[in-house]
């Protein structure tokens, strides 16, 4: 079974409204809906005084309509009575600005306050509903990654620095305390990185995410326990937002969540966007396969956007076929179904326009007539299933990219979530899926290994490294990596921690002014960054034309890309190493392939026919292909293999 | 009797200069100046004690010199005292700043001492100077506009709320409180929009502009009322200044000031400047007749700057004539005389370099000679009297630019000012002449009414629009408008609350991103904007050609736009449509045309000598025209028609 | 003897990095080192116990192989204990933000508890080192620079302003209080330039700058005191830091060190990093002679980066051999030596990319090799002696330079910085070296004087210039200067206070939107500013071919540019009036020229051979030249001339 719905809020309408949207959301093959994710003032209008009645109402007619609940805990968003009552469970900015209510995530999650009344919510809803036959799941606050800089979170702050450091000798060790004066001698004196003369200590504001992401993660933990307490059996989970500004680690909460659960709006049109959703897919199915200690769990795309696309600065309306494209490629890359937020456009509030399955147009429009086309498609893949091929790992860190959003880095051109990106979507369009792995994490399962501009290389994940390669891995390892330890450290008299394993050395950073570039042998051109390499066991397979220099070197099995390729020269590069490892990179320009055991899933995102090499049933119209699918132009096909191709 | 004159602030010079002020005054036909806008610190140097008689001496010599006087409340600058003495007379930013003095309107509107203090001085000015010979109005204030965050505005804004909505009920369901959890159950509760974690709540950002509004107006209300009881015959005004930052809603002031008064400062030099008076004096003469009860009322141009254009980033010089045909432009439209900010430049201060007639280079100038003539040139217009001829209404509302600016719309490209400057301009240049109307105003006076982006539609406005197509007239719909109603809550499913008088569905916003254009049937092209459309009952005047939906659409007298069309398209369109209803549009490339009553003024902003199509005599230079008035570059005329054209 | 060295922070490293410190250091040639500018936390852990056993062993092993010290006192960035302790010693910004530590500088300049810190710890280093036989130079502070808007810095801000005004008329008068009701009659209300309602006042902002160099300077001057006392004949100095954010002005501060030092951190690559160079380095030679009584002095370069450029966004690899041609520019236009930031790239925190003398690849990269380079040459300039030889003097004022970063002058495109950088790089570029001189400043010794740009112009630097002029001097006055006196004010139905001297009236500003240029006479080209200029005495030299208007008079020697010059005729026409004074100028293209007594420094800045008329001994090579001494690409040549050029 494949879940297909949204978030429901039946908060915001007449309950007159209620029998269309069962009726609509059976018409759509919704069969999973998210219920109470804000829904905190209605359910608990003064504090200690609960309104169930309503949502038993809405949980009985959701379950005698055949649709499965995952009940939220509205913590998300506490009440105006909430912080009415308690000032300090307010956040305040690292300006020292104390925020207001009247938005959403306006809380302190250190408070003690707020962590209470989390609980008890929580512990309500526990024991209302635990045995409520359309429960299905709980759903556990909301896109965590709010951060304050309170006392409360000083407080927390200082006491998780002295669990990680012990003493304050290591802390200034560890934050370069001699650097500008700044050791600390008793630990009441340390702070969080509130807003400062000059630029702050970069080692304080990594840790500060690190500590977020631990403070998020506990207060996600208790609710989880007291649900388990009620329901030992229901699942629990949260929906992961993904962005530079979010304080939470992934690798770190996999093991919390039952289930992994992301939300994924693409911000571009076309292939980037399709990309994105392609980044997005392997991230989450990374996640589930690292909190697992067997086999690779399933995880779920818990909100997409049915109708439009956030571009910056505006909602595009959707291209045809491209809700049907994306959820499809979710599915593929191991979803077990696809959400979306929300399931009618709301009417009224701060996201009045955001994206509906049932938009604000009503049913009748083309964007409903597609949401109601996906759910039938949603439905046609309970087949699909066995693990997806994922020849390649990238590894991948969000403490590398918290650290790379320091300022004061040689150049500001280097963007973490960008390096990877162009290197993910270099092996997406060459048709090779790629996993993500955690630095340090078993690689030996992977033929090729790329680690694009991992600034932040902790010493467990350079020997994994080490030991990948000499156990017969092909590596390929991006400038800008392995640059600090993880403390932000440097190590002496060198640039990159892994020059040994890369039989190199780097003799200087020569960051490149925007619309400079520089010719290679192999007739592309670098942009934005660029070394001067000395070979110490490596041999160049690439060169700098102006100077001669390194570009491109091997080391046995270990390469090292010096600059920034384009893109065009990136994948053929990849393609080209890959290849070296019997991985098989066919393809076509614009088309999606994604294998999992004996099907092979292809989409078109392109506007021309194309045709993919494979034979076997298309499970979606029932074809048989000899040889070549053929795609028609934005077209799909879900293979079921007589010959694996 | 037309006014010339200016802000005069005596005191930022030593008394030696008075007597040549007044001489240059006389020389360039000054015959009204605003006295003691600034001057609080002067005029009270510590609290209660008051020091007239420089004032004294001012007045004395001014009525002397046949020169009146529009006496000033110094309210919007209290001196330094009396925010040392009232702290909490200050104003508190969104983030909770406490604002220091130094600058002018430091000052928190809701603060009882600063209520009382205004008061306080406007009855001292009153009781003195309501017998003075040379007192012709009362100048309240000036540009209203400040907001404030802190308790004592916090406590008005529940008040406020309280007589708005009755019951908290109201307010939920009037801000979907159901969204993100933000019901309020206890009236303390509720706070202004300060700084949150996230999306603001929009109706509560529209209700906080819309209590500023009626806050500020209350300010001088009581102002207004003291000075009326000293001198009951005394015209009072307040000067409004535009723009979207300014919480003030000119159609509710309207009925609360004697004369229409506004400042006027185009921020372009050249054409697009002569459009921004243009849409200025309109608006200003619509707020005029608003207020009125009976026949239309004139206004007064307050501010604007005699030799300068004040671009951003920089302060062009005027080109040769333009003050004097920005004058006419503005007196043709309504107003009874033309004054500027301010008469002779400060000798130093934040405003150092703001334009004044008597500029910072003294009288010996190409610009303050420009200023005579333009004295001269008021001074004939004494006869130029009637209603200005508008034949069209353009429906305008600061709710709908205030809620326009709440982010999370679907296009942040769609900007109201913009939409509406873009529909008046096209007019414009055309050579029609355009009220802007109120929504839920009789409409049944003008044979054509556009509507451009009114995101915000209010029940009655919609009924007002209905109304009007049905009694005959034609209306013309722009795209994004009835998107909401009065509270921002949008109307189930369906896109247009208008679509039933249009006989049309909206089915899908299509936003565009920059640079990309769709090409329509009539050869013109469309950017920014598009929708699909389907007809229910409309028929389609112009298709897109790439999917052959509607562009523009007719039902019966009422017509659509769905897309924003260029310029040019734009102005043959609505010229169409105007025609169709009897509206003939005659003016030249560049020559601004207005009619009123027997006269017609035509004013030639091009460099090309052009040539109007009327008959009568020129007042300005006694020619007589027959059938063609000849204008230079930058020239104009004034005729007095034998047979109106 | 030359300095070589850089500021070296031992306490970043372990003790064990210390012997190849100094092995390395020597390799370079280093000399001298600053020690202790950052190390506040490892001298004084906790309030009054001081450390100095490990300082002990840094001076010694560096005496110990013939190293100088400059040491300094860490006052720039005080401990966390500090902070703790004394919470009203944290700086507070102009919105009232409380900042934290964490970063440098965090304190607030008039703090008592700051100042008795400060004092402390200048005291302890005095009394332990006074005689330490390493010792060279004490080094206080860095770059002074920091302010706050807090109640300590507001108390000294009104006794600074009861000193320079006496009476609240005469700040009432200078503050131009009548404008915008800004009149104090009680010292008590006067505040800081906190964040207010809207336009702040230019000159209480003008004077806040001045009170914080003021309050800067006594913060110095007490702690040279304290260490003069312990050490009456080691001199003290401070590095400068120059940029439009410091409220420092050199001029006033130049009699209190007993050297001039500054650090220079060009932000552009290739010849305008060169221009930068010799900007900064004929600013710091014009300091030290104005801070002598006699003859004068040298001055020393505190920083450079050795081995980057820092451009905004990246740091650029320095271009080969640009290092020791930034380096022999400051030496031979007076620099005693060449110091950096740092010696050894720091292992972590908030700088951990800055350039270094030994940069984080370590000793075996081209960047280190240039610095030994670098310090070879600087030990064979030893000889390079006597007076540079700079007939042009460019008046500079920082108050002219803060006046003109307020809001609302005429053109935000004419900056202080980079008008004077304009004509100084025009000069440069002939080969022409400037001196600086403070407005006042007796100027007969020069033959040509330029003053662009100087908005701000007392009395006193007016009648200097008449002074200058009318004993036979040329002068050269760019527009946007004399606007406004000493307080900011306007001089009477003028727009210029020069005019008089330059026999001209100004009557309008022109300001130029961006991309408009304007034709001269002479077939150059004006953008950005121009004006309308009736000659009064003056005769127009050059003319704009629209309006036929003075663009470039003279009046006598008097010359005037009312319009911003393109580069090259902006270097044309200085040329030619400095031809027209007797100074003549052979610079060939890119190519650097500095006579210093005997001596010709050349410089190649270009990628081609170059050729420079001189003859006499290269002290580099040992050639002699006979005519020409013939320059390779990137190439220098120190020649003791036999015939001065």
């Amino acid at each position: 079974m494949r879940y297909f719905g949204a978030d429901y809020n039946p908060e915001q309408w007449p309950e007159a409204v209620w029998a269309q949207d069962v009726a609509l959301m059976r018409a759509a093959r919704v069969n999973l809906v998210s219920v109470g994710v804000f829904a905190w003032s209605r359910l608990e209008p003064a504090e200690g005084e609960y309104r169930f009645d309503w949502l038993d109402r809405v949980l009985d007619r959701l379950h005698a309509a055949g649709i499965g609940v995952a009940l939220a805990t509205p913590t998300a968003s506490p009440p105006p009575w909430f912080t009415a009552a308690h000032p300090d469970g307010l956040a305040v900015t690292d300006q020292g600005v104390a925020l207001t209510h009247g938005s959403r995530d306006s809380y302190c999650i250190s408070a003690p306050a707020y962590r209470r009344a989390s609980e008890r919510i929580a512990a309500a809803l526990g024991e209302r509903y635990a045995e409520h036959p359309a429960l299905v799941l709980w759903h556990i606050h909301n896109e965590y990654g709010t951060g304050c800089f309170c006392e409360h979170a000083a407080t927390a702050f200082r006491a998780w620095l002295a669990r990680r450091y012990g003493t304050l000798e290591a802390l200034n060790e560890a934050w370069t305390g001699s650097f500008w004066s700044q050791e600390y001698h008793d630990w009441a004196h340390v702070r969080p990185p509130r807003a400062t003369q000059y630029l702050p200590n970069p080692t304080q504001a990594l840790d500060w995410r690190r500590f977020l992401s631990d403070e998020l993660r506990a207060h996600y933990v208790a609710q989880r326990d007291v649900l388990r307490r009620y329901a030992p059996t229901i699942p629990a989970t949260t929906n992961f937002a993904f962005g530079a500004w979010v304080p939470v680690n992934g690798w770190q909460w996999a093991g919390e969540v039952d289930l992994i659960a992301i939300d994924c709006y693409p911000d571009a049109p076309g292939r980037r966007g399709a990309e994105q959703v392609a980044f997005a897919a392997d991230l989450a199915r990374s996640l589930a396969a690292a909190g697992s200690t067997g086999k690779p769990r399933p995880w779920l795309l818990m909100e997409q956007a049915a109708n439009v696309v956030y571009t910056p600065g505006r909602m595009l309306a959707r291209a045809p076929g491209e809700l049907a494209r994306h959820t499809l490629s979710h599915i593929a890359r191991g979803s077990i179904g696809a959400m979306h937020f929300q399931w009618r456009a709301a009417p009224g509030g701060a996201e009045l326009w955001h994206a509906a399955m049932l938009p604000a147009a009503g049913p009748d429009c083309r964007a409903f007539r597609e949401t109601v086309d996906t759910g039938t498609l949603v439905a046609r893949l309970s087949e699909l299933d066995g693990p997806v091929s994922a020849p390649v790992a990238i590894v991948w860190d969000p403490e590398a990219w918290w650290a790379m959003r320091a300022p004061g880095l040689p150049s500001s051109d280097v963007d973490y979530h960008d390096e990877v990106s162009r290197v993910h979507a270099a092996l997406y369009r060459a048709g090779i899926t790629a996993d993500f792995a955690r630095p340090g994490a078993d690689l030996s399962g992977y033929p090729l290994v790329v680690v694009p501009a991992l600034y932040l290389l902790a010493e467990a994940g350079a020997a994994a490294l080490t030991a990948y390669v000499h156990r017969g891995g092909t590596l390929v390892v991006g400038y800008f990596s392995a640059l600090v330890d993880r403390d932000l450290r440097r190590p002496p008299d060198r640039l990159c921690g892994l020059d040994d394993l890369l039989g190199l050395r780097i003799e200087e950073f020569r960051p490149m002014p925007p619309g400079e570039t520089a010719g290679l042998s192999d007739g592309s051109t670098v942009s934005v960054w660029r070394e001067t390499v000395h070979l110490a066991g490596a041999v160049a397979e690439v060169t700098y034309t102006d100077d001669g220099g390194p570009a491109v070197t091997r080391n046995g099995r270990a390469w090292y890309l010096s600059g920034r390729l384009d893109p065009v020269a990136l994948q053929r590069l990849l393609t080209r190493i890959a290849a070296g490892t019997g991985i098989v990179a066919t393809a076509p320009d614009g088309v999606e392939l994604i294998e999992r055991g004996d099907w092979l899933v292809a989409i078109n995102h392109s506007d021309r026919p194309a045709g993919v090499p494979a034979s076997g049933v298309d499970r979606l119209t029932g074809d048989t292909a000899t040889g070549t699918v053929a795609l028609a132009p934005g077209g799909y096909a879900v293979i079921r293999r007589t010959r694996p191709g």
